[in-house]
């Protein structure tokens, strides 16, 4: 682990770091039980288990005052009406942020806290977003046909609690309306967890 | 204290955010007995309090597990050959890190430790510094007449120490050389601090 100051660079148009540490790949299979559309999800993935999103970490020690930085690529397409979207996730201790600063595409951030509140906030290149603790989050790409690229920074000890959302799933979905995105209630989502 | 996720916008070319809690002016005169040069810089403050850097922060609650961000400009500029810089400082909880992602502009992160090792790296549009634990930080504007941007963000409890620096300076100066900018030992600078 590198414990003198580097520098690596965000190369457009691609906008993969030239210094990565970890790469993650997120296939369709990874996200099953999440989209709204089985029968959809089902079909798609008996053909192809596509590649939905991608993360490029730089590691540091997972210690309190550091900092994991890294790229977000979620890539565009669609499971029925719904846009594809990160897995999303708590950080494991809930009371540490994450700053998002998007750098290309076209989305939305999904988040909710524990107790049920929900925001949805759009994202495109120059936004910056500020996630407080307490709120997972999960990003969505609603381009047709570009990449959601977003740069990432959360606290090093964070850690992520990926269980929680995975048994209910958000508050909120983003899907394809007639014209553009639509904000709905996930009808799957209660109260009671 | 904003405790819902928010965006704010990074506008090109100027880079100010459409959200600002705190603007910091820094003037000439804050940074009294830095510059090498002590006599061209009595001259230049007696014609003008320049204007060398400004900090436009986005605030949150000083505590762990929360961030502060903002955009940091250091105007084109030198003191006698010594270019224009940031006062510099450690975090008050040196145990913590800091990122800078480099929007516009051209220079350099001067930093040291506590014991005095040194590091200097060069900031250029699409660079992305990370500034481990105890690494003292000053960004230093190269270009002749852009502003060196960058946006940053640090764990909010971290605190500002700049008495340490303010004694003796950092261990490396940033001077225009003949061609280029020349990385030059600060030949005030001393071990025994």
């Amino acid at each position: 682990m590198i414990d003198t100051p580097f520098t690596f660079t965000l190369p457009l148009p691609q906008v993969i770091p030239s210094r990565v540490d970890n790469h993650i790949e997120r296939r369709l299979s990874a996200l099953r039980g999440q989209f709204l559309d089985e029968e959809s999800f089902i079909k798609m993935l008996s053909s192809e288990d596509k590649l939905i999103y991608e993360v490029y970490e730089i590691q540091r020690p997972q210690l309190d005052g550091e900092l994991i930085m890294g790229i977000s690529i979620v890539h565009p397409g669609k499971v029925g009406k719904e846009f594809f979207m990160t897995k999303g996730h708590f950080h494991t201790i809930l009371e540490t942020s994450e700053i998002y600063y998007c750098l290309r595409g076209e989305g939305y951030m999904v988040m909710e806290t524990p107790e049920g509140e929900a925001s949805v906030e759009a994202l495109s290149p120059g936004n910056v977003l500020y996630v407080p603790p307490r709120w997972a989050h999960r990003s969505v790409c609603t381009a047709r046909q570009e990449d959601l690229v977003t740069f990432f920074a959360y606290p090093a000890n964070a850690g992520h609690d990926y269980g929680t959302i995975e048994q209910q799933g958000f508050r909120k979905l983003v899907m394809d309306g007639s014209d553009s995105p639509e904000i709905v209630d996930n009808p799957r989502w209660t109260k009671s967890r």
